[in-house]
């Protein structure tokens, strides 16, 4: 199994990127490529555009790679997520896609032009504390399909999203098809006011109202809300689930953390 | 001239309306009525969503006020928007809504229910240094319609939204009908990576690609990016104003300050 590791949104740190290899070579069951790109940065992003997408389609065309894993989130892949699925070479059918967070923007493109993807940690999670559970579930799961490393109660066909990603991909080219998927949504930084204000926007979608149920993973890193909201975040969903007729399942065990699950995107 | 104050989203401070009100009786040519709604609390909102909506509706079905100018943004005014125009009473038509930030929520509901209203200083923006300027070209802009409190470079029809409350309203029965509108946005305490996020999703609109040029205000208060976004707010909605195709027409004097101007919504 080689899995290849790029960054089409944030610069991935050097120093995670040799824990993880080192974790990989401890393993031995699976050959762990590094893209130089992963390395670059330009301003914000972890290189220009153009060197995000041409390393991501490098990969993809790549017919050595089983599996393509994005080294961190934060933000930036929207800006080459339609590029990426353009005229797509064969080699990038045979592969899985793995990420979460601001890759949510490359799994709908993905998603869309019917290739394997599936949230789930990455990289740079492994300098979290006790980050190494949250890679060693993602390899497992990229190596043998490991069922412990899927979020327990995952009915197919799932997606999962960041809230505030889901939210920006509404209306665009890349928005998913929700109609009768489970929906799982987290999010991180944002506050209560925000999150209130995203659930009014997503539920308001006739596509995501359409979906089967939809389950709330963690809000991590909450900002104080000034005064008091007044409502937690699950209390927040439901009440915006209730008043769209969505059904709405309860938690999910997903978010910025290393905790984190796997979610295969449709029936996988 | 009577000018009814409600607070649809966040609390006003006493201390604020104080100050406005010996401002209006000083100038003598207009009756300020600030709702005792204003001064509710609860958790973010100045009151209960049932409690906001009753004073909204009040003061649009009173046939003595002439102008509902909204105390202050913060955020809650689209949780009562929807039911804001539902069955209008006839006097809510004789009179103007002025507003800005979170009211654009209000303004999308009022616009699309025919009624008057712009975008302008609010009651609250009298509390920032220099701010009787601000809520004094307001009253002006009320009481005589004086035209020195437009924004200067206006091309009717036009619309003014703050830019995240712009892409919460797409896709909702709230968002506006942009075609060729002169649509001004201004943002504040967002992220340039939030910007750039916020345009990618907007500038994907076919709506938002109707308009006849879109002009930027000011962007206040942007948080440290980490690092260094490498481009500032004015070259982000240039970049995706051109990569959509959609006329950028530089930019525009409104903002969260007290330069803030006077953009009265279509043709007005």
């Amino acid at each position: 199994m080689k899995i290849a590791v790029v960054a089409p949104s944030c610069t991935l740190k050097r120093d995670a990127a040799d824990r993880l290899e080192a974790l990989a070579a401890s393993r031995g069951d699976c050959e762990l490529a590094i893209h130089p790109q992963c390395f670059l940065s330009d301003g914000h992003f972890a290189g220009s555009d153009e060197h995000r997408l041409a390393a991501l389609r490098e990969v993809m065309a790549d017919p050595t790679v089983d599996a393509v894993w994005s080294a961190r989130g934060g933000y930036g892949s929207n800006r080459i997520a339609e590029a990426a699925v353009r005229d797509l070479p064969p080699a990038a059918r045979d592969k899985i896609y793995l990420g979460y967070s601001d890759s949510g923007f490359l799994h709908a493109a993905f998603h869309k032009a019917g290739l394997k993807c599936a949230w789930g940690p990455m990289p740079q999670d492994v300098a979290r504390e006790g980050g190494e559970a949250a890679v060693t579930r993602a390899i497992d799961w990229l190596v043998r399909r490991d069922a412990a490393a899927i979020e327990p109660a995952l009915q197919a066909p799932a997606m999962a999203f960041n809230l505030t990603v889901l939210a920006a991909l509404l209306g665009t080219v890349l928005e998913p098809d929700l109609r009768g998927v489970e929906l799982l949504i987290e999010d991180v930084s944002e506050h209560h006011y925000r999150i209130d204000r995203t659930m009014f926007h997503v539920t308001s979608s006739a596509n995501v109202r359409s979906v089967a149920r939809l389950r709330l993973g963690r809000v991590g890193d909450i900002p104080a809300n000034d005064p008091d909201f007044g409502r937690d975040e699950s209390a927040i969903v439901e009440e915006w689930c209730h008043r769209a007729g969505i059904p709405y399942g309860g938690r999910a065990d997903i978010g910025h953390d290393t905790e984190n699950k796997v979610v295969p995107f449709g029936s996988n």
